[in-house]
């Protein structure tokens, strides 16, 4: 097989149907954008619609937009879009707080339908929050306890002690994708429940919870949903779990009628009774923006060219970076994996600010990993050829090996 | 003593001298607005703040703004803001997610330091979501109760058995405002903890946390701050319990070391370790801009002209109004009330309805409350004496005996 030539990819960027998705978005000239997985791209239209929220709805309209604007109706309008992204039944989805907050209002709500159950069972290598706030959880209620396996070792453990099973569908830090269908089923079989925490799939991967039988699930609006910088979070629970839980911050808008002012708590019906306090509407107002492009883009054509940018940058890798000591720690098999490719390599930190120096920005988790994400609505296919030529550069001059690429900053 | 006239108002803001901070604010030409203890006015530098973080930190630096802009400090810059606001020791007060959760991580936090005692003791007239939040936690926790006792019969219930006692320094429907000092003394020599929201103290009244021994604080960045719709909340620890309780909601931005990834959670030290998820920076910056602006306005010269425009209200709705049956529920006292009037009238959300329909913008609380607030920074004397003649003229024609000020909105 001859090798790959960036002539090659840029003719693939020519055919591309999503190209014209580019343009929807603010990007700096001249960067090359891999971290989408870690905050999306702004849509060009997002200051528009936060300066109509700010001047008019809140300037002009003032208390008055709650009805007028249907401020009160944005969680469950945006997570209704969200809920088509993710094969979420209508009703299912709502937005509220923030995915760790999501994760303790669900996975409490598990155990309370599994009574006699005391273990949350979940993968050492699933997203740190999500292990603290079951830490937490089975802290404050005691008799509970977290379990952590290996996914290999998932089946054999799944015994009568345990209530339910969060993992993360697509990994933060390798890319690996579960298989959402097989697991749910088994973990249903062991009579648990399924949680899965979609920030990595939501607007990444086709993700069909209604399909997988899903319990509950959760995820950011960020990274693949272009939503803004700490966009509130999504949660979905199952149309047959939602009037049997009752989540376990009873907050006034979880209430059946807020503005009767009542003494006492009666949960709203459905997965209205998730939601805590008055959400931040600016914030919602961006996400909603990116939620909308996000549902103008057909998945298919998503996922087609993200798999092609995985295998083309790891073919390049291949090619071109032999000479180093990379290692691809993301699966090759595209049913394995979600939207990113990370590299392990024992100077991952100082590499990865050298390349941020030369505008092409990933980001490192640690302890030695490399992560690139691709998000096909404004990445494109010659930039993949030259991130990894500028990579090639920063390692043939040693360009990485400077005193400030080393300097370690407060967030990665 | 002679009547009053509207001229007599208009001296008074004449001689304001906070009159050049109206100027300072977006209002509707034409609106008396008396709502900004539900939903602050927009600061007029907010749309060019909000274009600046969406457009230059958003779109063009993307996740480099969480160092390079300092998204990641967002948190604890503002909440020492708003410290000083209320009398807080620098560290103490931290912004995040709402008030609601925030009063579940602090009633948790309270119960951890009384193990011995089962008792959060409220009162029946609190915030529902305060009220509904306890309630939550106790059932989770088991073994827990709400208790609920009208102010005058707090001191003698007070018993061995209470653990923590949370008020609403002043009351949401009639403006009654408690005497934090002595409540908290009380509270202590029973050897409880106290903790206060403040949603509708925080830039209305002066407030010292610090003098009054508190324990524990919440409050919302939407009221009187000026924060935004959902601006986020902000939630207070007294640095001596700080580090000796673990919040319920570990998320990763509480831990010690949230970009090391570790695999069980560590606390992080100080107030730090109350934070959870990644917090909205949208609805982040608007709040900062609403509480710079509130820390530029001296807080006495707030409250001597909040307490001016109360008892004008007052006087002019005996003068005016006498003829139809409002009555005044908030305390007269000014020691003992907050920034707003109530008036009770069977007829309340018609009469609401009716006055929002000419411009005066306040709002309706069940059963039967007209609520008035009063913000200093925005409302003039003159705009006191146009309220009250309107609402004279709708009940001297009837006007809000009209089908349309009968129906009943989603959001009051």
């Amino acid at each position: 097989m001859s090798p790959l030539r960036r002539a090659d990819l840029a003719t693939l960027d020519r055919d591309d149907p999503l190209r014209p998705f580019r343009d929807r978005f603010a990007l700096p000239e001249g960067v090359i954008y891999l971290d989408g997985n870690s905050l999306g791209a702004m849509p060009k239209s997002a200051p528009a619609r936060l300066r109509e929220v700010a001047e008019i709805e809140w300037g002009q309209d003032l208390i008055r937009s709650w009805n007028k604007h249907g401020w009160i109706d944005l969680q469950q309008r945006i997570g209704s879009k969200i809920g088509r992204l993710i094969g979420a039944r209508p009703g299912e989805t709502i937005v509220a707080d923030s995915t760790s907050v999501n994760l303790f209002k669900l996975l409490a709500a598990a155990l309370q339908l599994r009574p006699g159950r005391s273990v949350i069972l979940s993968e050492p290598a699933n997203f740190p929050t999500d292990l603290y706030i079951a830490e937490g959880l089975a802290a404050l209620l005691g008799g509970h306890r977290l379990e952590l396996v290996e996914p290999e070792g998932l089946e054999a453990t799944l015994g009568p002690d345990v209530a339910v099973v969060m993992l993360t569908h697509v990994n933060y830090r390798t890319g690996r994708m579960h298989d959402m269908n097989a697991v749910t089923q088994r973990v249903h079989e062991a009579g648990a429940l399924m949680l899965w925490d979609l920030c990595h799939s939501a607007g990444a991967v086709p993700v069909d919870l209604t399909r997988a039988d899903a319990d509950f699930a959760v995820g950011c609006g960020y990274k693949y949903l272009n939503g803004g910088p700490g966009a509130p979070a999504f949660l979905h629970i199952a149309e047959r779990w939602q009037n049997q839980v009752t989540p376990p911050l009873t907050g006034w808008l979880g209430h059946a009628a807020p503005f009767a002012f009542e003494t006492h708590y009666r949960p709203a019906g459905g997965v209205q009774r998730a939601v805590v306090g008055t959400p931040p509407v600016l914030s919602m107002t961006a996400l909603e923006v990116g939620v909308d492009l996000m549902l103008e883009a057909p998945m298919a054509a998503l996922r087609a060219k993200s798999v092609r940018q995985f295998e083309l940058f790891a073919a390049l890798v291949e090619q071109e970076l032999a000479a180093w000591d990379f290692r691809i720690v993301t699966p090759r098999d595209a049913i394995q994996r979600g939207s990113q490719i990370c590299l392990s390599h024992e100077q991952g930190w100082p590499i990865m600010q050298a390349l941020i120096q030369r505008n092409v920005i990933g980001d490192f988790r640690a302890p030695d990993i490399l992560r690139f994400g691709f998000t096909p609505l404004y990445v494109g296919y010659a930039e993949i050829w030259d991130a990894v030529a500028i990579l090639k550069d920063i390692m043939a001059t040693g360009a990485w090996d400077r005193p400030e690429h080393h300097a370690r900053a407060k967030v990665t």
